[in-house]
């Protein structure tokens, strides 16, 4: 980033822009999930059946959402890394393009409950060709003004080819969206097909390119590093970041937002039913608030990995980006899930069950943090910080922070299968555990590293 | 921020971990205006009555609520001031004191719900107690590590002094807290002035100090710049920013959420009401979209003058961050006044009001912004860079882009006083201008400084 002194003085440095429109970003993919947590299932209710009929369409709704706000967040992403400054211009069109994102989830809504009607997809399509019209309109901006882009282009003799194909990655999306804004009142799978091809296009693309090269044997020139559509592309490890953060504080802080506003107990209530006994009244929120440090646990300890893991990463590429946001999606989904566990009676068929999707979910949402981490490591030399490279002196503690989660949640799992009664206890006592494994976790490393170390040069003497 | 080469392997750079904090209580601090923004006030009642009655208590409530929660957000700031790098270990410490932040909005809404009850002071002052002593093992244990505090402090020969100092202004609000706690049993009023202590004492203090050096005329020695309660004390520019930036990202992203949840018809309502008509449907919600339009644009552009400011600051004091606190609770409070615009009848009573409620709320907003720019400007040689000094080119620029909102503001109020029939109009033509306004301020800024010089010029040939 380049000090202000050394800019005119409507150019500015893009930072704060793009922070602000990562937390919006995440804001927005994260809090779909609440009308899914706050779906009311009667307590009678078999919690496998309403699973089944209830939740599965919203759940689907939420992670499709999701993935769609991260795939807007990706073109965001390398779009600003085109574009390195800004100005007044360039931060009002950007924040237009945010507002029309943030309209993307009531469209999405609208589709998924009235999947009949055109209407829904026609404003989601259309809103995809605005933004993209809106992201046009940036990128000629700022071809206008060389001095604003990355300097690889401002250098390179090459300007108008350049423009040509950010614009042609920029406006495929929204082509694909303008056929599907018309095939709506005419043909509605036609448009759901057109929808489709956004998010696959790119690989579908790939895919080709690649048998091409295979079979004719040519190697493909590849433009710009910046622009492709291959998955070990640089992605801005501060945005990445960003994201993240925005994604776990809102997740973090769901929970109380409905504890605030679902669990003061009523002053009327309180008198004639607990004889103004306001201790008693809360007594019955218990669960509730259990599930709140319980969530913040986790969500906090999962952060905690998240950093650990991203200090040591030194350039961040598409498919650990990837990896990131299906991370993500799982942590978007803890919520649901600690809704679940604390809406049930104890040692009911349904708490345990409400256990066990707890499990599977935070289960995901580390294997997926364990997965960037493999990612990272296939490409080790450039991604990774020395120390933990395979042989690095944070390599093993690294691999212990990042197994740790997926482990305890596969224990407690089968635990829950196996002694079924004892599920609630097993799962508490799983939180309270791992904090205090966190922090005697380096310890344990260094004995186990030593144990090997022993055991290796006993067998060796042996030999 | 050092390089993580240059540090251990335990030992990291806390930027992402303080970005994550802020996230974490700005969202805390702003979200504790979704229970007055979802009162549900009914539509026959006159609000004028209502605001007084229902709503008063419940802003009273929301506005406490944000100014403790900022207050912990600039203990936060000033305790990471002092250590400057993390490891494992401070990072879960963190995350725990976070957990007990985030769950102080709870027992504070328990205070307002029961005031006759000692518990709920009981739980805050309990939880203010336990936070205390998390941050003071916090200080210890950077004590105990020399290596990861403040440069300044890490090589001064008098390091138990610091600790000292440091100790006793942390575990100052702690013991108010202590007392409060104890004293809720005996009697309550007394808790209230113990905690009522913690906001105020260091101003007392302050401004004792002053009044004990203006009557001795001894001055006092300052013995830690960034531990004091100067008003222009330094505070992390960084962090003022990403505090900003989340309670901004929050409130854009408030009111589609509720679209989200609220604004999506029955299936059912649509085939009986409007026979399948989904658009017809729709068209009840308008309102509703236009509020969240406006209020996305009118956040939006408050953010872009914040960010055109702090482009422009070096260095931000306390004053500045009371001031910039001062203007977010109003920008929280932006939610309930759409709210309230978008449930009114067309053209009654309470439409006018709301209206009116809107524009002094966004008044309050801006005018606490441009309060910061005069602080700035007090000590313009330290805290803005030279483009935005008086007589800097940016400066007339900067001056316009602030007074821009109150003046619309202003005028916008008095034009909804006399022509009460068009307010609506009004108000949504105020927030469709604004953005061109901006578009087109450095044009209109250039004529009027271009007539300004031709004005006095000629003036000066006529003496």
């Amino acid at each position: 980033a380049r000090a202000l002194g050394e800019l005119g003085g409507g150019t500015q440095a893009s930072q704060r822009l793009l922070a602000y429109s990562d937390a919006l970003l995440s804001i927005i993919a994260t809090v779909m999930i609440l009308p899914v947590a706050h779906t009311k299932i009667h307590p009678d209710q078999k919690l496998n059946e309403s699973v089944q009929q209830l939740l599965a369409t919203k759940i689907a709704v939420y992670l499709m959402t999701f993935l769609i706000v991260t795939v807007a967040w990706a073109a965001h992403v390398r779009l600003f890394q085109v574009i390195e400054l800004i100005d007044d211009v360039l931060a009002l069109l950007n924040l237009a393009c945010m507002m029309l994102i943030t309209f993307l989830p009531y469209t999405f809504s609208l589709m998924a409950s009235f999947p009949d009607v055109p209407f829904g997809i026609f404003m989601f399509s259309s809103c995809a060709v605005i933004i993209g019209i809106v992201q046009a309109v940036i990128v000629m901006y700022g071809f206008h003004h060389p001095y604003l882009l990355n300097h690889q282009i401002q250098v390179s003799e090459d300007q108008a080819f350049y423009k040509y194909h950010i614009l042609k990655i920029i406006l495929r999306g929204p082509t694909l969206s303008f056929f599907a804004a018309i095939f709506s009142f005419f043909f509605v799978p036609m448009s759901y097909v057109f929808l489709g091809l956004i998010t696959f296009f790119p690989h579908i693309h790939h895919l080709t390119k690649w048998f091409k090269s295979k079979a004719v044997g040519a190697e493909e020139e590849v433009p710009l590093e910046s622009f492709t559509f291959y998955l070990n592309e640089p992605l801005s490890k501060e945005r990445v970041e960003a994201f993240t953060d925005g994604v776990y504080a809102i997740v973090a802080t769901l929970l109380i937002l409905d504890i605030c506003e679902d669990n003061v107990p009523d002053a009327k209530e309180v008198k004639e039913k607990y004889h103004g006994n306001l201790i008693s009244a809360l007594n019955e929120y218990g669960p509730n608030f259990l599930a709140y440090f319980g969530s913040f646990v986790t969500v906090g300890l999962l952060w905690f990995v998240h950093h650990s893991l991203f200090l040591h990463v030194t350039k961040t590429t598409r498919l650990m980006g990837l990896l990131n946001n299906l991370s993500l999606a799982f942590i978007g989904g803890l919520p649901l899930a600690y809704q679940l566990t604390s809406n049930f009676a104890k040692k009911s068929h349904n708490e345990i069950e409400a256990i066990q999707v707890s499990c599977v979910t935070i289960f995901f949402a580390s294997i997926f943090q364990f997965g960037i981490w493999v990612a990272a490591l296939f490409y080790e030399r450039e991604t990774l910080h020395p120390y933990a490279r395979y042989g690095g002196k944070e390599h093993a503690f690294m691999f212990a922070k990042l197994a740790l989660y997926p482990c305890v949640c596969l224990l407690a799992f089968f635990l829950t299968c196996v002694l079924s009664e004892l599920s609630a206890d097993i799962f508490h006592l799983m939180q309270i555990i791992v904090p205090f494994a966190f922090l005697v976790l380096r310890i344990f490393v260094r004995i186990a590293l030593m144990t090997i170390k022993h055991v290796t040069s006993l067998s060796r003497r042996r030999d």
